[in-house]
């Protein structure tokens, strides 16, 4: 079975790694030259609007998935013309788009933040008045890792900032004064079978995620699962879904959802019976699930801008490095480790060594 | 790190799946077209011998290793001029020859099955006479999986079997009574620490390995790291090593080693915390050594021939394919199934579970 995967980046990497021993090939379209998957498969550099590309990666493949949501929607509508598409252009379309996904919330009764629609200044300062500050204006579309958004603390952070953003359709969220971020990585056949992996508890630095640690029964585990069906099922939705959540008053806030394989999945590699990324491939091929049942305690933990010296890495015990191959640069995701230990202490004493390494770069 | 494999199989597939998330990249060298580590790695498509190809191969990577021990003396003395070759030619040049290898074991003092040189009709006939029947009539090189090997049983099985075998430098070895087949799994880095796996109970079936089970505190494993460990040290050895022994009497006979990563070793993958196939490129490289510690209960069944449908392989618990993208053919390892299990009682289950399978082919 050939596979098609639209962005050639760590998560189609990582997608070939755990599809190849299943006997599955890759073709990746992607424009960037450098783009770290195509060492695992063909490389078709197109941009994603090139419909001759996109009509010869239909023609070679079974199917086509993604490795990010911000796929332009005639993309997908071309594509589904010739081939099977997982998830669906609806999927894509709700969670490409901050103002669908929250609405979506609203909509299947799933907490979370206060949020308004703004088309303009006018917009995000009445917006301001009914929600308050601290609140967070972000671009509907094409954020991620922190960026296409800003924090509103005070008046003075609300004028011009509609144009400061772009002047394109944003959402403003009120601020939630959560006590922790945790992230639920579901994977649902195309028979709709759903399993989820535990409860990942997470913590981003400049929005951008550092740690991830696999928990061991969470209190909210059953909560999460219930919101996170309510979506999976109203999408009809195929593969991987990540779902963000707000630990608010001892219960859950949605954040957003994300249509793919999500970084805060990464630990399951080593950590988890099955791995999302094998999870993804199998429920977008028509194959059996596999188990989300963890192994052990695991942690990932990202390398930001660089990778630790290699052999520093492997020399902690327990660690597992994954190394993308892309070129080093400041605020870029580079690799990750990922520690499965047989216990929490071990655990947390080999989460501390590998952030001191991460602290001398 | 770019590292050239000579050699495209599955075991140079599974190399390149085990390196690449340590960031390195891979070149094959080998002449078939349809070489299945083509996949994930450049593909130098010529013989072993094309020194315009090997001369490339050199100047395009950092280091380089075989996925197989038949490589010619002259391949290894002509890439070593300009490039570090591991393992070293001296360990190739006595593991691809039986009588190098036995004599060997021998004088490292290892116990092995009798063993005679045979140049000719006279010398077997000779060697029979002195070694008895039962005894197994090998070619010195180039034999695997039970080819290139004839066991004779009476007088008659004797007559004319030099000629038979083509005439070239064999063996005969004495007919060992074994209770049990076991193989040992070793690592070496540069700087001469050794680790080892836990022994495998292997079981052949026609010659050709069908299952393999990772053992628990066997009573064997010291005696066998003592016998690996003066053959390591002896050839100065860096890479991964496989030892395959008799067991008679409660003790072990050294059958053979393979200067490579080893069918018997492919449990490691899920069943082991750093895999034969991450340790072999971790030595070679210079870098730290992982654990060899096991995670779980494991075994691994080949897919001889074909491979199961995948659906059904994947179905059973604990089970993680490992499809090699090969062209199926009768006797041909074109697969294997590895199991981890939370303990002994469940993987004996699976193991009957992926047997039968395999017998539905």
């Amino acid at each position: 079975m050939k596979i098609g995967v639209i962005g050639g980046g760590q998560l189609g990497r990582m997608l070939a790694l755990a599809g190849t021993p299943l006997g599955m090939n890759f073709a990746f379209l992607d424009p960037a030259p450098d783009a770290c998957a195509a060492a695992l498969g063909e490389h078709l550099r197109a941009d994603y609007g090139d419909q001759d590309h996109l009509r010869q990666l239909a023609d070679e493949v079974d199917l086509v998935t993604f490795e990010f949501e911000s796929v332009p929607a005639e993309t997908v509508a071309f594509l589904s013309q010739f081939v099977p598409v997982y998830p669906s252009a609806e999927a894509l379309r709700i969670a490409r788009d901050r103002w669908f996904e929250k609405s979506m919330f609203k909509d299947l009764g799933i907490p979370t933040p206060a949020f308004a629609d703004i088309q303009s200044q006018a917009d995000l300062d009445a917006a301001v008045a009914a929600i308050g500050l601290p609140a967070v204006l972000k671009t509907r579309t094409l954020g991620y890792d922190g960026k296409g958004q800003k924090v509103l603390r005070s008046a003075a952070d609300v004028t011009g900032t509609f144009a400061e953003l772009g002047s394109v359709p944003c959402l403003l969220e009120g601020f939630v004064p959560f006590t922790g971020e945790v992230s639920l990585i579901a994977v649902r056949a195309r028979d709709g079978e759903t399993r989820f992996y535990p409860l990942v508890h997470n913590t981003h630095d400049s929005g951008i995620l550092k740690l991830s640690v696999a928990s061991s029964e969470h209190p909210l585990q059953a909560l999460a699962e219930d919101y996170s069906s309510r979506v999976l099922k109203q999408l009809d939705y195929v593969g991987v879904m990540a779902f963000e959540f707000f630990e608010v008053d001892g219960g859950l806030k949605a954040n957003e959802i994300a249509p793919r394989v999500h970084n805060s999945g990464h630990w399951t590699t080593e950590g988890a019976e099955c791995s999302q990324f094998e999870n993804h491939l199998r429920a977008v091929a028509g194959l059996p699930l596999g188990s989300t049942a963890k192994v052990g305690e695991s942690a990932m933990l990202n390398f930001i801008g660089s990778v630790p010296p290699v052999d520093k890495v492997i020399a902690i015990d327990d660690c597992h490095l994954h190394h993308y191959g892309k070129a080093f640069k400041v605020g870029r995701k580079v690799g990750h480790a990922n520690l499965r230990c047989a216990d929490k202490a071990t655990l947390e004493a080999q989460i501390l060594k590998v952030e001191a390494l991460i602290a001398e770069q």
